[in-house]
């Protein structure tokens, strides 16, 4: 058996946006969603790819996202938005808001939105990449269902809440941070457990509240909502950092739901088959607010060299700035993705059933 | 002999302004560099009290710091700056920019600053906590000296770069995040050094990249730039997350010293007996960019509260909120404040030298 199938970019995008049309979702809207998810197969965050979308087939289906994305602007000054996103499709929420923030930071030099009612908006990274193409800084955060456990904690009470900060280079790749404020996310543990490999111990805790190696465990619980849960970035000790990552886990929290007046902690997807509430954070920054683009541009071409040109620790021949490896994989998947069997088993599966013609 | 001495923070105020001023820092100046010092000492956090005095001495008899801080705004919008601030006072340059962000912020709900040619400015969360006093949410964030190696480095090339952020409550106590974002500072080597501890290996490495439990050693190799150093946030492998406290560090670094074309990486103090180009980043945002100063402090005592209550781990009593202990720490420490004994014998010697009545 084949574990990875590669399939054609082009038939996967046309796919999705079929799939997403049955089930009510504008067509412009499903070609933002597309869109989305396959940035991520290319970049190599398989795990934020197609591989979501029976979670998204799900949501739809089970009230929690509205395929029919409307989003109100609820305040709105000339660098700032406060906005509803209608439990839509957290992708058109989130693109949508950040075209806006793009658009009033040109004007303004800088627009921050804090956005209320939408939902799993895929990798943090693309959007703040959108304001790379615009000569612009980005910032994007989200937070997420209850995961993580506080410093001290028993419970999952906290998303993975990721940040992402991306800043344009001229002649080097553009920095872009996209990070889980978590050690790692939950998809890592799955990894794991799929091999039969223990998990190291900054990674997560038993129903008890201490650390464990034990993935399946770890999960399980999660799903019967036992206790235990993945650990902040920093581990489950102050001494190893862990109330740094629980602080940034705060923080996305704080920016995302406590600024808009929508969810945090365990009311996002507090309530099953009601819209989940997941909150985002979004902010573009024109260089102009600060020496200006060229000038940016050129001390980051400076500072990754620095970097990069840093003599390396034994054993390791190379130092990576935030986002390289990620496209490098977008270059060398410009054609052609590969999903995991599991995942082409389940899209032929969603597209058998809504009667969309399967074409990977 | 007694370790700790207890000092009146009214002498010592009047101490440490008397010691600027012998050095040709203006009183007014000299009150808000002892007001930072002895915040620090106040917050529990000595390592960047007034403990650091004789470093500040040092730094304006070496050239480094300019007693008479004379800032430049050479940029300006309606919410943003870029400020050069000639090679002055770390505490007085962020103490002015972060004024007039709240100014501005106050007046055009966002402010964002970033600043060039400084100094060491003591603790971020002095000035992200300015904007309290205002019910504004404060921002704050400087590069440093280069202590920390990237992830796969073996040298230390980037600043232990702190992040504050503070956001109001109403009847809780305000949400202050300030932390390194390296593991730990390099004043947790030093204690585990004087007590012939070993440390963690997620804290430094040594001199071949490797990560080490002896303290001494890192410090040594620090001190003589023979390689290695401390690890950031997540320590050195990916495994745990390290690339992302290195993504942090570097995050602090651009929006200091990229976007105000200051200095960054190894060109922080990066010539002897020359101003050091330290560079921050401030910011004020006013509630009312988003949903307002009423709904946000209402928030953020629910999500506070949603965190203290949450179930405790096996063997641990309290869920700690960022800051939390500092406040606490700093009610104790309402007229008095506790000095280690090398610290006060410091003290002294430089009173002494520069002929400062010595009253603690």
């Amino acid at each position: 058996m084949q574990e990875w199938i590669s399939v054609k970019i082009d038939d996967l995008f046309e796919t999705v946006v079929e799939v997403f049309e049955k089930l009510g979702v504008p067509k412009e809207d499903g070609k933002i969603i597309a869109d989305v998810l396959i940035s991520a197969d290319r970049r190599g965050i398989d795990s934020h790819g197609v591989a979501r979308l029976k979670r998204y087939v799900d949501g739809i289906r089970n009230g929690v996202m509205n395929p029919k994305t409307e989003i109100t602007v609820v305040k709105e000054t000339p660098v700032s938005m406060v906005v509803d996103g209608g439990a839509g499709m957290g992708q058109v929420v989130a693109y949508r808001v950040m075209k806006k923030c793009i658009e009033k930071a040109k004007k303004n030099y800088l627009c921050f939105a804090t956005i209320r009612n939408s939902n799993h908006y895929g990798i943090a990274g693309y959007y703040s990449m959108m304001a790379l193409k615009e000569g612009l800084i980005g910032i994007s955060m989200t937070n997420a269902a209850p995961l993580v456990i506080p410093t001290f904690g028993k419970d999952a009470v906290l998303g993975t809440n990721p940040i992402s900060v991306a800043v344009p280079a001229k002649n080097e790749k553009p920095f872009v941070l996209d990070m889980a404020t978590s050690t790692v996310p939950r998809g890592k543990l799955e990894v794991y457990n799929r091999l039969g490999k223990k998990i190291p111990l900054m990674w997560a805790t038993d129903e008890n509240g201490v650390p464990t190696d034990d993935p399946a465990r770890v999960l399980r619980n999660l799903l019967e909502r036992k206790g235990g849960g993945l650990l902040p970035l920093g581990g489950a000790d102050e001494l190893t950092g862990g109330h740094k990552g629980y602080g940034l886990a705060l923080l996305v929290d704080i920016f995302s739901g406590v600024f808009s007046s929508g969810a945090w902690g365990t009311d996002v997807y507090g309530k099953k088959g009601q819209p989940a509430n997941v909150c985002h954070f979004l902010g573009a920054i024109s260089p102009d607010a600060f020496i200006g683009l060229e000038g940016i541009s050129e001390n980051m071409d400076n500072i990754i060299r620095m970097l990069k040109n840093a003599p390396k620790a034994e054993g390791k021949d190379r130092i990576y700035i935030h986002g390289e490896k990620e496209f490098e994989k977008e270059k060398e998947r410009n054609e052609e993705v590969p999903l995991y069997y599991k995942v082409y088993d389940t899209i032929k599966y969603i597209c058998n059933e809504l009667g969309v013609e399967f074409k990977l």
